[in-house]
């Protein structure tokens, strides 16, 4: 088994330059637990997990004084998700470096796959075979393939 | 719009000191982003996500030195699997202190929830009310909630 027999070809990708509301829209609307995101060559350069997404509307004090968020009220949660406007999906981007990156070769097998997300703490891996991707992989599918039938 | 009102009940709880490996594949087969664990009394003690199952069995050598993941052939993703057998789910959970907990009120808001959520890098929250689980809330569907329409 491998990662070109578990992707997902249907797995959305977004452009890095692309427009933060429709990435956030598009996570929110297929319930989707992580992005991948495309550089100007349509390669996968990183995920956006919907964690981010949320960690980027939500300040910074009210994460860590959460009697804050309390007090929020519809109103505001209205113009917490406003923070998205104009911005583009590169500035929701956790601030690492691009060193090691959540993308696996389509030969790589189901170990090498499960090692990266493990080491990444990525909930979805990019694939990618010849210059071309070819989806992507999450940790259910991940584990559906790895445990064996009983 | 409050935890309550956003709350899937049907999200899938194992029990503390079940089964790894039904915990398992119960990730896999619905491929979910994770599970809510709960103790003896019912009560949403932690979540278990499926990348930390998937550390869990991979070695931590593997984890830290890729070129050994490309040597593991089928047979040994078998026997890697296999680490989960007699384990429990308290096992496979990750090593941190139980102080802060992926865990909201039913009356929160949905600013409260994105702000545990957010604070806690998790991408499932459970929602509890007078002593009784609600269900559970992923970032996925609090974007969902949160982003105004337009």
């Amino acid at each position: 088994m491998r990662a070109r027999d578990i992707a997902d070809p249907d797995f959305p990708a977004v452009p890095v330059d692309g427009d933060a509301w429709e990435a956030a829209s598009l996570l929110a609307g297929r319930k989707l637990v992580g992005l991948i995101v495309i550089d100007e060559d349509g390669q996968p350069m990183a995920i956006l997990p919907g964690a981010e997404v949320l960690r980027f509307i939500i300040p910074d004090y009210v994460q860590h004084d959460l009697a804050l968020a309390r007090v929020y009220d519809e109103q505001s949660a209205d113009e917490l998700a406003s923070t998205l406007e104009g911005k583009t999906v590169r500035q929701l981007l956790p601030k690492k470096e691009l060193v090691d990156l959540e993308i696996v070769d389509g030969d790589a097998t189901a170990i090498e796959v499960a090692a990266v997300m493990a080491r990444m703490h990525s909930p979805v891996v990019a694939v990618v075979e010849n210059g071309q991707m070819l989806g992507a992989i999450t940790a259910g599918m991940l584990l559906d393939n790895v445990l064996p039938r009983r």
